[in-house]
């Protein structure tokens, strides 16, 4: 029988970060594609959209006008998926039936007051704002009561359910620790106690010696295809410090993160020279005020395209009922990102 | 402070099947929606499709002719995410690295030579012919040694991934027992062993007393809306005896399942009055030969529709990095589907 080979031979690999596992399928890649296609969303914006509810001076659906606001600008999102209010006692209760009321906070951040504008296209020391605003947020929110942690995150695009191309994310604030940060978080701790040091510091002094799946690096931050991605360009941007989240970054902390998320996020835009969609956020310690020691700041890219602007893949059937699946492996991805220039294709055509 | 009541108040709910927990957001279904819509799929489709690679008599990608079949037709998937070969040896192992070799095999279900049909427009005992080639699939493939899972599937509708219209499902059948399997396997166990009843017969029981949630049942099988649902519609159709896996059916189960598969997929495709997407598959017991008495036979309904037939629920940003969201409460889905009519929109304009 032949020796296994990871570009040949279908396997299956573990997230360390989850407690699972995904099925990649090398051999796979070459089936022909007949299924549904995505829009190309080619359109040029204009840097002010009289119809867009981001927009400075606009008036949002419920009412409100926007500032007149220039760089970041963040408000209450008007139809939050979370609610301030306190209510008391649950209605029912059995094993089998457990429910409990949520309380938080949804705020929306507008990246820049150029409706035109995507991250990738942004000056560094804009994005250095948007991180700027991510620290207050964490921090504000944070240190309320009622706050146990602080989902940040972006989603990108049409085909990643976002409504609306003006440069914006979110922060979904709430009491629970949500399930997925939970997983990571005992998953974390579990290496943390055996090893007495940070999991994803060990595992990028790893990538590194290996060399493999490395997209890019600067002094503080890396990116790369995790060994165990599932999406066909998955990568993760690591903190080369174990610090535990956003507040601990120094000043060059915070210009090196802007630095390489304008250079991935152009990188995923040159791929197919497309406005690449995405949802991408950040991973870091609940606010639940526990010592959260086994923590280390990390950032997720999740984005669904697989073959060129108009063919994503499909997270269904198998992956709903069974578990994730991939045809591309990992390294063939970390390949391509890391060939690609980080000048934006939009300039070649300037 | 009001009291809590879960049709106006955001909340969680423990699903007990995966050990984990959704949000619920009830207040926010009044949002607008600006964002992608989707194909609404009225194409009228021919009986035959000279260019469908799934109807009898045709050439598939790969120069193999399908027989004339008549009925349901079983073959290897030509492009499967598995291969049969045994390979040895791992490349390399290290706590963060983890991969190993995979074997199994992909297989194809046409549900019929009709090339127009999909499952609510299918004759009973058509339906029942599925659910004797999906016995006989699992029962040969488990029989062999290196098979410990067979995840019995179908995603339907281009919104689904589903890149042909002929009605068909899938097979992956398996070395290993994938992740969400076998996270299910491990919540059945313990309730199981706590208790000596299986959690799933517990649950039925208690949701026939609630009567909240329940879409229909006959004699045999109940369709109901899970407490913890996350997708819009997401529905489970659950044995009522405590059966570990489809072998076990009578030739009346057999004819009960085809009923309220009928049934069920006929109430979807009226939601919208169309051809209602979705992913659906089996969760029964491994091939491991182990015990697996805590197993229960049950099948998840996935659907993404959520407002319209063109307006889906995107699972994005919040869903991949915290938890799964909902709007619509399970409560309101299920009574949208229990009042739906069980005979087909499209009788109606015939
Ligand atoms: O096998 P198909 O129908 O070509 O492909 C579809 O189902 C598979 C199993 O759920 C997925 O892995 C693919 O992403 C999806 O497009
Ligand atoms: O809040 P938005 O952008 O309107 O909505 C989008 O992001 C949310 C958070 O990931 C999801 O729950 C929605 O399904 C998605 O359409």
């Amino acid at each position: 029988k032949p020796t296994f080979n990871n570009r040949d031979h279908p396997h299956r690999r573990y997230n360390p970060l989850l407690d699972e596992w995904i099925l990649v399928s090398p051999q796979r890649a070459k089936r022909p594609w007949q299924g549904q296609l995505e829009k190309n969303h080619h359109e040029i914006h204009n840097q002010y959209d009289p119809d867009c509810y981001l927009c400075a001076g606009n008036i949002r659906a419920n009412g409100i006008q926007n500032p007149y606001y220039k760089g970041v600008y963040v408000f209450d999102n008007d139809f939050g998926s979370l609610l301030q209010d306190e209510v008391g006692g649950v209605e029912e209760f059995h094993e089998l039936f457990v429910i409990k009321p949520e309380q938080g906070i949804n705020r929306v951040i507008c990246f820049s007051d150029d409706h035109s504008l995507t991250l990738p296209e942004m000056a560094i020391r804009d994005i250095q704002e948007v991180i700027d605003v991510w620290q207050d947020e964490y921090t504000n929110l944070g240190a309320l009561d009622y706050i146990n942690h602080v989902q940040i995150f972006e989603n990108k695009g049409a085909v990643m359910g976002c409504s609306n191309p003006h440069p914006h994310g979110q922060i979904w604030a709430q009491s629970s620790i949500p399930s997925l940060v939970v997983r990571t978080g005992i998953n974390l701790k579990k290496y943390f106690e055996k090893n007495k040091r940070s999991l994803l510091q060990d595992y990028v002094l790893e990538e590194q010696r290996k060399n493999e799946r490395i997209v890019w690096e600067n002094s503080d931050f890396i990116a790369l295809v995790p060994f165990w991605a599932t999406w066909p360009y998955e990568t993760m941007i690591v903190s080369k410090r174990h610090i535990k989240s956003l507040v601990e970054f120094t000043e060059q902390e915070k210009k090196s993160l802007a630095e390489i998320l304008k250079i991935l996020t152009t990188k995923y835009d040159n791929i197919f020279e497309t406005s690449f969609p995405y949802s991408a956020g950040i991973h870091q310690a609940p606010t639940d005020g526990g010592l959260n020691a086994e923590w280390h700041f990390h950032m997720h890219f999740y984005p669904p395209l697989l073959r060129s602007a108009t063919v994503k893949k499909f997270m269904v059937g198998y992956e709903m009922l069974a578990e994730g699946q991939r045809d591309l492996t990992p390294e063939q991805s970390a390949e391509v990102l890391k060939r690609l220039p980080i000048d934006h294709y939009k300039n070649k055509h300037k």
